[in-house]
């Protein structure tokens, strides 16, 4: 028989250095707030905020954790994680209404979010000896399943059906993170450079309009 | 190498106390129910009842384990939780046209599945040792999720954005239940106390239209 | 604390036999082939494919793997697996426009795929020594969540709620297998005549519109 706590404590037996930790819960944050500024186009009520954004901030993390057999997933034993997503949330709540545009706030921090999440993905994953590709899968898989469940869960399109550039730049964020982790940089040097191409590439799209040729079907 | 039944057969090497374990079993009973209903109302065949009937019962207690990293997940080596939402989805296939509603009764049973996963998901957490803050997340997670997918596999509108109280009412179960854990006044009193409290909310909500302020938009 | 590499390489400490783990990549193949499909009729670029293709390719197994507690899932170790996934779509990519009907493809593909996957399914579980009922469930919700989050994810209609026969078709697959397993012709006849009875069952449906009789409402 299992006894209170024995499962929970020994969660995090593994460390995370001291960057992606924090890149990590960054992430989070804004990935939080992406989600409570969808429930604000939803005109749902502040304990909607909170699920969304909790399930926002939380999502890409969790399936993270649960692909790789990392369970307890990581905010379980970590209350702080929960906490850093309710505030998030109920501070969206009250600062919303001075936003000229919620949509566009919302995009943005989904593209913060999304190159933040394709990197700490892909450190995690390799940390856990995951092999190259694996590890590239994992980091978009994580960047882009928060602002999927977003979307599925307020029935909004999906930001995956936007032509602009989304995937793509979870993909080379990710690339990046693991082809300058491989140059042995040290991990700052690999988080900042490849946030800076995942983001760069991302603002890039939603600015200009950036994006590859899509699937054109055979005319008629 | 693993044998056949290694890994079952120790899933639930851990005592879950009476009353929550027969909440339990009664919580995936009425989900079930609800999601057959569903079912009905997309005009599904029988096997569509039973597929969605079951994802409904078995989904909120499913993500609940697989976040606590309790597995194979309950069902797994319980045979008898499945067969229980498969008679449930097969006596609504039958029962169903004698309803004089089936949307509301759809909405009732969603009510009392609601309200009892909000008290099963919070004190599993707290049995496996999770921190207040946790259990509670656990609770209204594994109480809301079960809806949730229902409606997505169904294409329905969500629960989660109707404007009356349906995560508030299982944060108040949640935390009603913790509360009274922390009391120690015996898990039948905390069970009884907690689902009074939630599922009074969420009925309240129903019938009288009752719901937080939502958020409105700044004008233009 | 774990060393990188740790978790990963005893992932797969139990052995699949042959045919069941030549079934289990095909399917991935056809249902990452159906994924990408989807992506098609949506217009997505080249990593929508790829995106779409992986997870409709992974997802049944993911879910199951999860759900036994087989982590990290089986992908994670062997990037053969997501290789699959990539080279299928990008094969997708460039051979859709040439087919006359990407949506009849599709609707094939994913016929393929839900037969294969309700045997592995069915198999894995087994041989995981859950008890019979649970074997079938597994394959009947690893056959078909592949084809669900893919029709999540494309904002398509559900395959779950056209008419034809599509979980019955799941149901019948895995039923075979464990029929034929239980009767001990070994697991090459009980793989060739699931598939035919589940292949067969879901080809009849699509070609002659076979159904069943579905829920109807009373009247008003």
């Amino acid at each position: 028989m299992l006894r209170r706590g024995d499962r929970v404590q020994n969660m995090n037996g593994f460390d995370i250095s001291g960057i992606i930790h924090w890149a990590g819960l960054f992430g989070i944050a804004v990935f939080a707030v992406s989600g409570s500024l969808e429930a604000a186009r939803k005109e749902m009520d502040i304990l909607g905020f909170l699920l969304i954004g909790a399930v926002t901030g939380l999502g890409g993390g969790t399936l993270r954790d649960l692909l790789l057999g990392l369970t307890p997933v990581n905010w379980v034993g970590q209350p702080h994680i929960v906490t850093i997503c309710l505030v998030a949330s109920v501070a969206t709540y009250f600062a919303a209404p001075f936003l000229s545009s919620r949509y566009r706030a919302l995009i943005w921090m989904d593209a913060i979010g999304l190159a933040t999440f394709s990197i700490t993905g892909t450190a995690l994953a390799l940390q856990q000896g995951a092999p190259p590709l694996i590890a590239v899968s994992m980091g978009v898989m994580s960047a882009t399943f928060g602002g999927i469940i977003r979307d599925v869960l307020c029935a909004e399109s999906l930001v995956l059906s936007s032509r602009e550039l989304y995937v793509t730049a979870a993909v080379a964020g990710a690339s990046t993170y693991l082809l300058l982790d491989g140059l042995a940089l040290g991990e700052t040097a690999a988080t900042v450079g490849a946030f800076a191409v995942g983001f760069g590439l991302r603002s890039a799209a939603i600015l200009f309009g950036l994006k590859l040729p899509h699937y054109q079907p055979p005319r008629a």
